[in-house]
C-alpha cells in the first residue's frame, strides 16, 4: 500500500459558520440539535453539509485526538469471549492483516472489548478517528457513527448502500460448494444450517444467504433441496433425523466445525467419509488448524478482507466522503472430505 | 468482586502547590523536569510525593478521560500476530477473564495492537486510566508508566519489587513436573528448552526459571540432568541428537506444543508414547484444544491470573499507591502422555 493517511486538524464551528454565512451560535445549536431551537430547513441542511465537508466533529476529546499525530482506529464488535479457546478467534486472521496495514499508515489500532453493541455511555470516553465494525450490523451503532462523523468500514457483511464495507457473497459461495459436489456426481445433497451463532453474533446475513444459495443452486441444477435445510438442529439430531433417515450422499455445512461432529457420528455409525458421505463447509478454521484430516471448505478470505478494510478506512481518514463497497471472492479449498458418491 | 472502581477527578498543579506551600510554576517545573531549573531536593521530593498522593497526572488528554464516567484500561503488549492461527492466542483466556472483571467495574478495556514495545510517540495519543502489561517486561515501558502515573499491573512475570504483578512460579512448576515423573519411577528425564519465543516474546523469565527448576529438581532427587537442557534446539534435532542418542524415558518440554512434534517423531521412529517415552509440558494450549490425544501438562492458570490482575488494577484506580504482587498456583493436569517407564 503506497497511500498513507495524512492527518488534518478538524474544522471549527467558526469555519462552518463562515462557509454558511451564519453565526457560530446558530451552527452550534443546529449541530447539537438544541431542543426548542428552530431554523430554516435549507440553512440546517447547508450547515450539516458543510460540517460533513469540513469533517467537523462535535466532541472535544475527539478533536484533541484528531489533532495529535497518531489517528486512533477502534475495532468495535470484537468480543472478549472470542479470545478464549477452544476455537481460534473469529476474525483473528482479519484483525492481524488489518492491524498491519493500519500500522503502515502510522495510525494506531485499539480493539474495544467492552463497548456494548447498543453503544452505552462508555462510548463517550473515547471518540476515535475511525472505526472497523465487526458484524452483526446494528443500525443504532452505524447511525451513531454517522452522527458523530466517525469514518467506518464494516467487514464481512454487506450493509445498506451508504455503508462502506468489505464482504463476501455467501449466496455465490454456496453455489460454488454445490457445483463442486454436482461435478463429482452427487444429487442427494443436504444442507445443515447453523444451530445458533456464537456469542455476539445473534444474527448475520450469512444465515439467509447461505441457505438461499443452497436452495437456488440445487434448483438451478434441477435437484430437489433435501429436508432439514431450513431448520436449526443440533448436529447430533441432524445426523439421526436427516442423514440416517434421508441418506444424502453429501452435506454442505453452514460452519466448518459442524463437519468435525458429523464425521465423528458417521464413523460411529459405520459410515466412511468421504466414501459414504461427503462433507463441505464454510470457513477454514477447523479444516486447516484443528485436525490432521483436511476438510473441503469454502474459505472466507479474511486476510484480503482486512487489507481492503484498512485501505478504505485510510482513504476515509483523508476524505470522510470517500465511500466504497468491495466484494472479495471466496475460495474452494479441496480436502479429503469430498469424493464422488459410492455405487 | 464487590469492589467497584469509583472515579475521582484528578488533582491540579494548584492543589499540589497549596499542599507543598509553593507556587504552581515551581510544581510544574519540578514535575515536568524542566532542564536548567533546580530546586531543593527536599521540596522536589515533597512535590513528587504530593503528586502521587493526589493522583496528579500531567497529560491534558489523560485528565479529560479521567474526568469522564468510564475509566479506560489499555492492554499493552498484546500482538496482532497472536490472533492469527494456527495456535489459539497467547493470553486469550486471560484477557477474556480480565475483561469481564473490568466490565463489572464499569470500566472500558481496549487492547492496543499497535503501540511499539519501546513506547513510540503513538503512546501520546491516548493516555489511559490504567494499563495491563503483557510480558516481556520492558523497563522503558514501566518507567514511562510510572512517570505518567498510570496505574498498571503486569501479568505472568514477576517484576521488580515496585511493580504490581500477578505471576506463577516457573521454578516450582518445573519441580511439580519432575516430581510427577520421579513418582512414576523415571530417572532418565531430559528437558527440551524453547527454540525461540513467539513474536513479541524475545525474552521471558520463564526461560531461565523453568530450566533452573528442572536442574534443581533433578539434583534434589539425586538425579543427573541429561544433556541438551541448556541448548536451544529444533524439536527434530533434539529428537535425533538427544532422545535417540541418550534415550531418556521422559522429556519435560518448555512448551506444550513441542510435545506434539516429539510424539510424531517418536511414532515415526517406532516408539510408543507414553510406554517408551513420557512427555510433559507447560501450558495446556495444545493438550486441551488441538488434538484428541490428551497430553500431560502444567497448566498456567490464565483465568485466575486475569481476575487477580483486574482486581488489583481496580484498587489502583481508586488508590494509585495500592501495590500488590500476587502468585497464582500452576496445576498439574495428567493426560495420556505420561506413564511409568517400560522394563
Amino acid at each position: 500500500m503506497t497511500q498513507t493517511a495524512s492527518h488534518n486538524k478538524s474544522a471549527s464551528l467558526a469555519d462552518i459558520a463562515q462557509l454558511c454565512g451564519t453565526t457560530k451560535a446558530t451552527v452550534s445549536r443546529v449541530l447539537n440539535a438544541k431542543p426548542g431551537f428552530s431554523v430554516r430547513q435549507e440553512l440546517s441542511d447547508k450547515i450539516h453539509e458543510a460540517a460533513a465537508q469540513l469533517n467537523y466533529r462535535p466532541n472535544g476529546i475527539a478533536r484533541s485526538l484528531r489533532s495529535s499525530n497518531t489517528p486512533i482506529v477502534v475495532v468495535l464488535g470484537f468480543h472478549a469471549a472470542w479470545l478464549a479457546p477452544p476455537t481460534v478467534p473469529i476474525y483473528g486472521r482479519l484483525l492481524n492483516s488489518f492491524t498491519h496495514q493500519i500500522e503502515a499508515m502510522n495510525a494506531s489500532c485499539m480493539v474495544d472489548l467492552t463497548t456494548d453493541d447498543d453503544l452505552s455511555p462508555k462510548w463517550a470516553s473515547l471518540v476515535p478517528d475511525g472505526a472497523l465494525v465487526i458484524p452483526p450490523l446494528n443500525r443504532p451503532r452505524t447511525d451513531k457513527l454517522f452522527r458523530d462523523r466517525i469514518p467506518f468500514v464494516v467487514i464481512n457483511e454487506k450493509g445498506a448502500d451508504d455503508i462502506s464495507c468489505v464482504y463476501t457473497d455467501d449466496h455465490q459461495s454456496a453455489h460454488i460448494a454445490i457445483k463442486h459436489l454436482v461435478d463429482m456426481g452427487h444429487t442427494r445433497i443436504a444442507y445443515i444450517n447453523q444451530q445458533h451463532l456464537a456469542h455476539g453474533l445473534e444474527y448475520h446475513s450469512s444465515l439467509p444467504d447461505r441457505m438461499n444459495g443452497y436452495v437456488d443452486a440445487m434448483q438451478q441444477y434441477g435437484l430437489e433441496p433435501m429436508p432439514g435445510y431450513d431448520q436449526y438442529m443440533d448436529p447430533r439430531d441432524y445426523f439421526e433425523q436427516i442423514i440416517l433417515k434421508h441418506r444424502p450422499t453429501a452435506v454442505l455445512c453452514y460452519k466448518s466445525e459442524t463437519m468435525k461432529h458429523l464425521r465423528e457420528f458417521a464413523v460411529e455409525a459405520g459410515m466412511r467419509v468421504p466414501e459414504d458421505l461427503s462433507l463441505i463447509g464454510f470457513d477454514l478454521l477447523v479444516p486447516k488448524y484443528h485436525t490432521d484430516f483436511q476438510f473441503t471448505c469454502i474459505d472466507i478470505p479474511m486476510e484480503p478482507m482486512g487489507c481492503e478494510a484498512a485501505r478504505i478506512l485510510g482513504q476515509k481518514l483523508n476524505n470522510p466522503n470517500h465511500h466504497e463497497q468491495v466484494k472479495v471472492e471466496s475460495e474452494l479449498i479441496i480436502g479429503q472430505s469430498t469424493a464422488p458418491p459410492a455405487g
